[in-house]
């Protein structure tokens, strides 16, 4: 129990022991699902679900938690009621070449924002999410739970540092598109067909300026009204679903399917 | 002090009193552009902001805080720094007709996704929000800190029957796109361009039954991956900026505009 609670208030725990927590029956069948080696479960003693016995089957050890110490673990007011330790599922840089549909995460400090990238990510159909160091933590507690489930289904890259990560999916053919509130071409013209990365900054500053440099293009997503900009997680949403739609219009290009790999 | 811990609080207040409070200057400054008749404005003593001013040169009475009052008010962890009351800035029905794009919020519970369908549907340039009985109240704290001051420029409707709307509008010659999970007409499919409405149900449950029952038309966003829905919030955020699209594509007909009348 103290090291649930170490590995959700904690990114270093997490680092170093290169796990994380789940929460509710919801994301820890996803997980199962995506064939992650399900660590630990522990639920309050009479919990019947049949993830339990699927977590079970699949190699998990249970653990029963007295009355209360789940509420007190999970710091919030409405606990789901369970919680699973799961291996993080980061993958290297190297094994996401020749995905053609890729967010890069620069700077993005919302871990709500970040799961609901993920979110978006997967259900467009992208083929890699890579959170670069200097973005919140893919695995802290609230972006799981922003993501649905969702960090399971879509490679995911951490820790590395942007400009590299830009260089080499620059090499691998992978067209590098900023986006940014103003000032670019718009979303809707620019070809999202062939291998490209959205490039997202923070919220308030955009991307740094050597990150900016090192970028081909810069996207932008019309507004109308008197609106500024979107947060990161709408404009991720809008982004990733033009992505689908010009992919779907041109039938002989890569576009997203159910259960398909890096696409 | 009383009044706007009420105001925040209780729905029951705001009806009543035609009121509710918005949080932090950038918000004030949005109502203030859009003409919004600022009531009162509480302020830490000695603060000092160019929005005060305007807020006093626009006739809202000033008023101090003592230290420590506003943390205790808002009830946040980290509140903004002034609270302003304003009066309620929904419109009749009525004047939304003419209206070419809206967005329905038939049962709509989640705050937070309120205020981002607000947000998204002033940046895409949407003629009207609609929110039914049954939705969560559009003057509520998180609805108003999510919307980023949307609702003060787009035409919001609030407190009407769902079944009512849909008949009114439907008599006005708008489309009603129910937006569903799935089995409904891809949303790059559908002709977006002449009059419609996306009414939007229950993040859990959809549309009621009875209000499914009167659509004209069923919507979906298709998913790739095994992801079974988005939430309301990005859902909106994608349908909308679709409109947007194929209103900008078609240079004849109605499109966003920036400072535009109902679109």
């Amino acid at each position: 129990v103290q090291r649930l609670r170490r590995l959700l208030s904690l990114r270093s725990a997490r680092q170093s022991e290169g796990a994380f927590v789940v929460e509710g029956a919801k994301v820890l069948s996803e997980a199962l699902a995506a064939g992650v080696a399900v660590e630990s479960v522990f639920a309050p003693a009479g919990t019947s679900d049949p993830v339990l016995d699927a977590a079970h089957g699949a190699g998990a050890r249970l653990f029963e938690l007295s009355p209360g110490v789940l509420e007190r673990v999970a710091g919030t007011s409405t606990p789901q009621p369970l919680l699973a330790v799961v291996p993080a599922v980061d993958v290297p840089l190297e094994r996401v070449r020749g995905a053609s549909f890729v967010l890069v995460l620069v700077d993005v400090r919302d871990p709500g924002n970040a799961g609901t990238v993920l979110r978006s990510a997967e259900a467009a159909g992208a083929g890699a999410v890579i959170c670069c160091e200097g973005s919140v933590d893919a695995f802290n507690p609230k972006t799981v739970r922003a993501s649905a489930g969702s960090l399971f289904h879509v490679p995911l890259v951490v820790g590395c540092d942007a400009l590299q990560v830009l260089d080499q999916i620059g090499q691998w053919g992978v067209r590098r598109l900023a986006t940014a509130a103003r000032l670019g071409t718009p979303h809707t013209s620019v070809d999202l067909r062939s291998p490209f990365a959205f490039v997202l900054g923070n919220e308030a500053h955009g991307l740094p300026p050597h990150v900016a440099e090192v970028v081909d293009e810069v996207v932008t997503i019309p507004l109308a009204g008197r609106s500024e900009s979107l947060n990161v997680g709408m404009a991720a949403a809008v982004l990733c679903f033009e992505a689908a739609r010009q992919r779907a219009a041109a039938p002989d290009e890569a576009r997203p399917r159910r259960g398909g790999s890096p696409g």
